[in-house]
């Protein structure tokens, strides 16, 4: 290491960095609700000298462009892009975080609120705090030391906080249409610190299941949705074990289900004393590196339409299904690629250990930086997802302490 | 046929009996919400010249009752009877029919709207036309015929319309705490004009089916309430299987399921794209006659025990079981009642066709007239159950047009 990266490691203010944190998880920002923690952000980024770009997503223009999906019904949404350095013809980068968070659940379930930061053994607990707000506070904290070091970099440092990332990719999407692209980007997700030049691809569906109402003193009158229900839920699961054997990848070699099918929601009925008339689910199909998407979908629909053939009931009353909200396809950057190297580099000499190279099993914003904005990335965060999307969900202090020196290392190293 | 009856049979106004179903029909009255419409039955009613008790449902008062049960929030109700003639010395007789409807569920599936009647092919469709404003109707009509030809009646006849029979009963209970009882009841339920002096038990039941929530992308981080509660499923249709071969009886010959086990609402989860964390559903269990509650209730917590002991995953987070709402008792008075061969003889006198004798699978509130009003009764009345709580219900005009003669012959006969 120099004596310009060494300074800019010493430099990282970690308790700017966890009170950035801590702040972000207290600000509210389900999907759909990300308005105050967006100008806070936009607010923090004026603070550290970034010129900010401040403006309100135009949902309607949005929506015509192909690559466009969203889950939740917004009706407002900020963009917040903060820029640092000058291009001297260097390379350009991208750091981008989202910030809007899911639902919590039943916050019954969780030792301490959602809705602030709580410390406890080494750990910073919170909605967010692991998907994905303490890789923003990193993003944060890397720009912080850049600009107090004055980091000689040759290329502009775009600090891209989106909302909508969760539903779909809205944010990220709009950063790309107002023209924001670079040499590399770098996705602040939870990677285990891992560097992640893969993305599996997700679509979001929704399946309606017809059944036929009935009084429940006389339920075989009737058909229940319900019960039908787990005749797809069956043949969609058998749809996943056949897609995950064949679709193995080495990027994603630990995992039995690098693309997982999950129903995520199910709503059927009105009353205790009838049977439900409709069944509708909500969930995710994971997609494969490489796979197109409109074959993916394909043989989702191929396993559906072998249902209503085989069933007597669904011959005549198939399930509709949509696709729906959020459409992640997948994206990849080659393993030897520049950034791969820089980051995997910094973040070795940061953390002292080796870092491995693997894919992310959840759909993301890459692919928007990648397919729509020509730019290439990697994800790499602290916190492991597997402690998102779940009450308790944390990241570790000491991951968030390597990942904002090996963000601010890998601009320097990349920018410089 | 004597002259008497026959007289009253000629003067069943038929006009009146559809124009009156038209109204209460066009009356919305959704479980927790009849006032309206109990303030409509009580001044028809009055017209008719019976002598009409109309008080507040005291709800605080009434759910300290061992057989009071209440799905539905509700803050007010109306108690309604009008009785007609006078004590005698001859016997008394309770007409009951219920206001409440339940939820029409997704209107489209509907031919028509189901809050207006519509008259179609010699039938009356519309919310709640068979259950059972077709068989309050047809009471009303009774009624009139009785007060319109002076019947020569040694006993009173009270009508009683009441709320909450769908979600527990709360209504009839109120009658009974006022005070009324009978030598008799005809419970104007939908039994297709066959005589049913037996109603099954139903216990409405909540189970929540406890999972654990991970990001969707790792889902076997997580477990999937969903998948869980599959398992909970399969083991109370195998449970209401065993039931129902070992308690069959003759009353119930024609139904493979006489005391059905249903699923009628199923809800988990808050985002496609995580793994649902729990899952609630609401059902009714079936009673048979004569069954003990508590026994029933046992036999149904001792499966959810053995799947608790079997299972891993539920051995630590037991799915929690919960005994809400309708809580209804099975009841039946013997066959050769004189209850029984009056309405029997009557009906069969009207329509020229034997009148069958057989039980009614669903539960009623002919439980809370026989064990707690002491006052023995059967369920006679237009219409089909299975074309209750389903798009499109419906009751035949011509059922209409016997029941209510058979009901007006019932009384005349049973208290003259």
């Amino acid at each position: 290491m120099n004596n310009a990266e060494s300074r800019l490691l010493n430099s990282i203010d970690d308790e700017f960095l966890l009170s950035t944190l801590r702040d972000l998880i207290g600000i509210q920002s389900l999907s759909g609700s990300e308005t105050p923690a967006q100008e806070h952000v936009a607010s923090v980024l004026e603070r550290l000298g970034a010129e900010t770009d401040v403006w309100e997503l135009d949902f309607e223009a949005l929506r015509h462009h192909p690559s466009f999906s969203m889950e939740v019904d917004r009706s407002d949404g900020l963009g917040v892009v903060g820029t640092i350095g000058e291009d001297l013809g260097g390379r350009s980068l991208i750091l981008n975080g989202h910030i809007d968070v899911v639902p919590p659940g039943d916050t019954a379930l969780w030792a301490n609120s959602p809705w602030e930061a709580t410390e406890r053994d080494g750990r910073i607990y919170g909605l967010g705090s692991c998907d994905m707000k303490g890789g923003l506070a990193c993003i944060l904290t890397a720009i912080k030391a850049l600009t107090d070091t004055r980091a000689e970099l040759r290329g502009r440092v775009f600090v891209q906080s989106v909302v909508g990332e969760e539903d779909g990719g809205a944010g990220t999407l709009a950063t790309v249409l107002r023209g924001y692209k670079a040499d590399g980007a770098i996705v602040a997700e939870p990677t285990e610190l891992h560097v992640a030049p893969a993305s599996a691809g997700a679509l979001s569906f929704r399946i309606t299941v017809p059944g036929r109402s009935a009084h429940a003193c006389v339920r075989e009158e009737g058909v229940s949705a319900v019960e039908k229900f787990a005749i797809v839920h069956r043949a969609l699961i058998e749809l996943e074990d056949n897609r995950n054997r064949e679709l193995a990848h080495p990027l994603y070699e630990r995992y039995r289900l690098a693309y997982p099918l999950s129903i995520g929601t199910v709503h059927s009925g009105n009353w205790p004393s009838s049977v439900p008339e409709s069944l509708v689910c909500e969930g995710r199909y994971g997609v494969a590196l490489g796979e197109d998407l409109d074959e993916a979908r394909k043989q989702f629909e191929a396993v559906l339409n072998d249902v209503s053939r085989t069933d007597p009931w669904f011959r005549d009353h198939p399930p509709k299904l949509e696709w729906w909200g959020g459409q992640f396809a997948p994206a990849s950057i080659p393993e030897d690629h520049f950034l791969v190297e820089t980051v995997r580099g910094s973040s070795a000499d940061v953390s002292g250990r080796e870092s491995i190279i693997e894919g992310m099993t959840y759909g993301s914003d890459l692919r928007l930086l990648v397919h729509d904005g020509g730019t290439p990335g990697v994800l790499f965060g602290p916190g492991d997802v597997r402690n998102a999307h779940r009450p308790d969900e944390y990241v570790s202090i000491e991951d968030l302490l390597i990942a904002a020196r090996s963000i601010a290392l890998s601009a320097l190293r990349f920018c410089g």
